[in-house]
């Protein structure tokens, strides 16, 4: 049994390559649609009700492509909107990152604390420290919202005093914590761009908690069990984006890790 | 002659209350109605064709509320929709804040150079080398996008070390202009708020030109000769935002200069 059709991507706008990134390693054979909503991104900003209603619009546009499965790489939309979305989508599997992020954090931060950085969305909802505490009750989570993040990933500012400056800001409250944090979930697909920065601010005694690669064995992990895989020789990539497809081809390379033709990113209205 | 209608007032978020507020202290009879499009902010990385529709969409809203003029206080929007708007709402006058900018700009910087930083989407669309060398046709203009001071801007990030090598980065390639710019022009609402900061770099010798206090300027004189101003009491405010009251109330006192009482503020869908 082989399953082509693709699997289904979604984010706020091109953060969510680094997820894309970390499962077309995973899963070579694969065909992906990638759905970036640059035209009203960022979610993180954004209000519980407005993430829900963009998600569920952005799930209807990948479904009407024949996904497989629906991957929340936002984790934003993902923090409010997975229940919304599974409920709404039944019998698609739909996958979020903030089980994975959690679930490995979990396993890295022994008897913790785990620390958590995110957008202000993913931080006022608190599914990290929900995920986290459904598996490990007792565990004590520190969150930060740490904003200026996403544009210096955005601007390609990953390193210089400038990144090093703002991620010490967010940061050293979370390290002062006591006992001081063993794990720290990058709660947002931005964030793993700044990760060398990051590592050197957080030090060795912290163990970075990236959630693209947890996300990306869940996903192949899923789809072995539905019987979902594709066997076939695939590898395909499509990019939909919501507005101007340059500046997603020129910014999502930062976060794929390899080169985006802009002419290759079809505008869709959602 | 006296008109009560209220002034409508639309960006894309909580910058253009500095145009608000500029336009309070000159016209302190009038009332406002300020739209915020706080769901599908900012408009700066955005494509011309997408701030074009959202612009007609927050125009359409204000005058369903019955205003007598509309300010586009949004220099993206005003920069790429202007044209558009104009003739679409006509006879309603529609005012932006690129040309009032760019006459106080011609005004300060006699032979120049001119230099502007701005968003993206506005220093692409060219709106103020066009609107300055239409005033003075070999005038020099010098542009940068700066996208990092409004991240800056809404996180109340404006003094400190994180702010001065944000402005130092975008104002350094200007400032080496020869000869050295005479006048820089803050071509986005968000960035009076980092006002002292960008001073502090560019030196005396470089004179700042925030557009929010010339288009109120503009704004008056239209209204005077239109025979539109109200000279009863009045000085209300009402604000609207497309998402997200709390954080329009929060963020948007750091613009307005006072208090906004979040259970003001009317969440519309446009």
């Amino acid at each position: 049994m082989s399953d082509p059709r693709p699997i289904g991507i979604f984010d706020s706008g091109m953060g969510g390559l680094t997820v894309m990134r970390a499962l077309r390693d995973r899963l070579p054979n694969e065909n992906f649609i990638y759905l970036g909503d640059t035209a009203r991104l960022p979610y993180g900003t954004k209000s519980g009700d407005t993430v829900t209603r963009y998600a569920v619009q952005a799930a209807r546009a990948l479904i009407a492509r024949d996904i497989k499965m629906l991957v929340v790489a936002c984790n934003t939309a993902a923090s409010v909107a997975l229940p919304i979305l599974q409920t709404a989508l039944e019998p698609l599997p739909v996958i979020g990152v903030i089980a994975p992020g959690a679930a490995a954090a979990v396993a890295a931060a022994k008897e913790g604390p785990i620390a958590v950085i995110a957008t202000e969305g993913t931080v006022k909802g608190g599914a990290y420290v929900r995920a986290i505490q459904a598996l490990s009750p007792r565990m004590p989570v520190v969150q930060q919202a740490a904003p200026l993040l996403v544009p210096l990933a955005e601007e390609g500012l990953v390193r210089g005093e400038i990144a090093r400056l703002a991620v010490e800001r967010y940061l050293k409250p979370l390290l002062a914590t006591l006992p001081r944090p063993r794990a720290l979930v990058l709660g947002c697909t931005h964030f793993p761009a700044l990760k060398e920065m990051i590592a050197s601010v957080a030090g060795p005694d912290v163990t970075l908690v990236d959630s693209a690669q947890t996300t990306a064995l869940s996903v192949a992990r899923m789809l072995a069990e539905q019987g979902l895989l594709n066997d076939a020789p695939g590898g395909s990539a499509l990019f939909l984006a919501t507005d101007a497809p340059d500046r997603f081809a020129n910014v999502g390379e930062i976060f794929l890790g390899s080169p985006i033709d802009p002419g290759s990113v079809e505008v869709v209205d959602l």
